[in-house]
């Protein structure tokens, strides 16, 4: 007996406006954080009833492409780009010259400083992101309340009100610590300076992410220590069976990691990862100092947990600070080093003598009751944006065949250019065309990622942004 | 022929007077700041004429006695105690046991930051004498007027408008120098830790007074370096022949003094000897760290020069901050380290990134026009004071035989106590009476001056600090 199947429907009428509005954001009419036509307009527009359209736009909700946003409208999602390839796996030379580091770093912040310039170099977000006024007016509210105090020195381990705003924190990173565990710093460099100097030697070696931030490697090269570059997976991070196998075969005297967002990568060690981690180097006692100035900038609805939870003998030293989220300018970050803390609070002793106390106490109001969630919200969704808008950019402009990452947060993208462009030279040309950018070879010890470039997504979309991707990808094209 | 010599005419009425009042302040009833009785009511208290009282006035003026302050009337001048001998120039042991400073450092601060403690421990003025509002009210508009650059990342050398500001100053100090030949930092402490690292590595020998500041004890201890002690006077600071004799016997990597006001022994070195130290290491191409960190601190009109006033070679790293003076809390300083600038720099930038921005806006603006020297003169004033009254407190009830420093400057007093009495011992039981000291031995790095103190002058005289040196005395006379 032939089965008789029912005629297959035509599309109904809501799945074809989805279509097309879909169309206008996949071939790019509509960007991420685009407002999506008004349910009413889009009723107009296709000739469809208020209700059909309403039932088009939960269609493409439920497809990821628009989000609703309450009292405001449907705009279009983050999504990561995905027409470039990721970078490989690094693969660390054995053997290379170091660079001089000292003249790149300088040349990046002196392109930092300078306002006519397109800031695609440094890692920090743009001011107009940041809680300016709010801050301020909190400083000098502060100031006024507590008087004298905020003359006075506040001699290690620093702000209790801080620290105690810190203790109660961390519980989102799935960490139970409490305040007399913190030694405040100055910024995240001094963090991690200290916990280094706590546990480290001239002359020891150092387990170190290739890449890694460029400020890690001026540190580890200005205390004589030896870095050893292990490979890192553009997405999960550290390769931690290449580090397996590293261990046996030299003394390292400290492990250290960005597992949440590494700079300039943007991975993301998953959870498991973070724990094999801990386990691997507590077994030998190595200590693990895990630096988590971007752990806050999650593009994931959840924030990521630090490595140190899964800590449970004192031997992660863990690092962060307000510098990627709050206020570059108030320099306050801080050190949870486990069972270093004597000797990192009399390290910080001999370093500053103390932190600044008035931008610690303003930090504390601010966590404490001055809407610290609500501005992150608000910064994590603006610099997602950002990313997005500048990936696609680069996407649209770029040459074929260049790489890029899919960063899960963090504020900056990581760019393998055609082999035979010189991200130094790249540099110079982007800086006389008025573009700031940090070329791949300051993020290793050993001067690789000749053909890597960072760029930060600090800056808000803009024309002359747009512009300037634009003049990059022109330079590439010449040079490769 | 006979010589026949006029009669001695007895003493005039007016000197009679001045006789009789300066009898009063040799005794101690009338002490250093107190107003003395006005011209009127001397005039009736001796029963003489106007006339005759304020000539008796002005001949005490003439003797040193007595001041007069414009519309305020007639004070007891500051008089260094001249009952009790200074210490001898001080002879460092060759070999001794290193002292754990760690702990003694510790309890130092805790007792500091205790509000029920006598402060005679920590070297710092007492907040009544800072300008606590009116920074507070510069730092808040400040915030308001630069509005996102107060966020921002102030990348080294630092804040521009606080090194122009600083550049002017030190023609003060005999310096003609340029804003980009200094580097702003987070405190003196961060300023000696960057010039220290900027010209050693681990292992080499610097030269240092004996005693010396615990801070730089720790420091050099922290660094792996290795401490050589310098025999200091404690008037004229440090022995220049003993120095020469130790040069060519070892290879130093560094000299690190205190100049002005060595803290603990408030010595300050003549020009001809900060010139003779200059020349003496300029020679043997030995780096000179300058610490000027209570420079501003002198008691004689003049403030004295700094020893890189005699650098012709870049040679001279100097070192100063705000600390003794205005913002313990601001956390700002400045290094000015000669030839070594760039390395200078790029150590600033691994070790805290980049000093807090608006404590120095704020100082530069208050060193501009905000009335720096007026306050500085006042405090200058108060910490006279109060460095008298506790000096002669301590010379009416400490028992004999004890020697005290007569500083010309700085903030602190140095005594050196019966052989018997442990300067540990000493503190616990001070500690126990909520009075805070600073034990001899921290100011080596070999465990020396076990029967030294060290007193702070920073508080105001207050009939609970004429208890506690009653206490002290007492505990001193039980000891020894």
């Amino acid at each position: 007996m032939a089965r008789i199947s029912a005629p297959r429907s035509p599309d109904p009428l809501y799945a074809r406006v989805a279509a097309r509005v879909g169309q206008l954001i996949e071939s790019g009419v509509l960007r991420t954080g685009d407002r999506v036509p008004s349910v009413r307009r889009a009723s107009r527009q296709h000739k469809v009833s208020l209700t059909t359209a309403v039932q088009a736009y939960l269609a493409l909700e439920n497809r990821g492409l628009i989000e609703a946003r309450p009292k405001s409208g449907f705009y279009v999602r983050y999504r990561p780009h995905t027409n470039l390839d990721e970078p490989n796996t690094s693969q660390p030379a054995r053997r290379a010259p170091a660079n001089d580091s000292n003249a790149l770093v300088s040349a990046l912040f002196d392109a930092t400083m300078r306002p006519d310039m397109v800031q695609l170099g440094a890692g920090i977000p743009n001011m107009s992101l940041l809680p300016v006024q709010k801050l301020n007016r909190i400083l000098a509210s502060v100031a006024r309340r507590v008087g004298p105090a905020s003359l006075q020195y506040d001699m290690p381990p620093g702000c209790l009100p801080l620290r105690r705003a810190l203790a109660r924190r961390a519980l989102d990173w799935g960490l139970k610590i409490a305040p007399d565990e913190i030694v405040t710093t100055s910024g995240c460099m001094e963090a991690m300076m200290l916990c280094l100097r706590a546990v480290t030697r001239p002359g020891d070696i150092v387990a170190v992410e290739s890449p890694t931030y460029f400020g890690l490697v001026q540190l580890i090269n200005q205390l004589g220590l030896k870095p050893l570059e292990i490979p890192t997976h553009p997405r999960s991070g550290l390769d931690l069976d290449a580090l397996e196998r590293a261990l046996p075969s030299r003394r390292i005297a400290a492990c250290l990691v960005v597992p949440n967002f590494n700079n300039p990568l943007g991975s993301l060690m998953p959870s498991a990862a973070k724990e094999r981690l801990v386990r691997m180097l507590s077994k030998r006692e190595i200590p693990l100092i895990e630096d988590d100035l971007y752990g806050d900038l999650h593009f994931a609805p959840e924030r990521p947990h630090v490595a140190k939870s899964f800590d449970t003998r004192g031997l992660v030293m863990l690092c962060g600070s307000f510098t990627k989220t709050v206020a570059p300018g108030y320099r306050v970050g801080w050190a949870m080093p486990g069972r270093f803390i004597e000797k990192t609070k009399s390290l910080k002793f001999t370093s500053t003598g103390a932190t600044a106390t008035l931008p610690q106490l303003a930090l504390a109001e601010y966590m404490t009751n001055g809407g610290y969630d609500h501005h992150l919200r608000g910064l994590r969704h603006a610099i997602k944006r950002q990313m997005e808008q500048i990936s696609h950019a680069v996407a649209e402009t770029f040459p074929r065949g260049i790489k890029m990452t899919r960063p899960a947060g963090g504020i900056v993208l990581w760019l393998e250019l055609p082999p035979r462009v010189d991200a130094l030279r790249l540099q110079a040309k982007a800086h006389a065309e008025k573009i700031s950018i940090a070329p791949g070879p300051m993020f290793s010890p050993r001067n690789q990622f000749r053909n890597f470039i960072r760029l930060s997504c600090g800056e808000p979309w803009s024309p002359r942004l747009e512009r300037a991707i634009g003049v990059l990808a022109y330079l590439v094209k010449q040079m490769r």
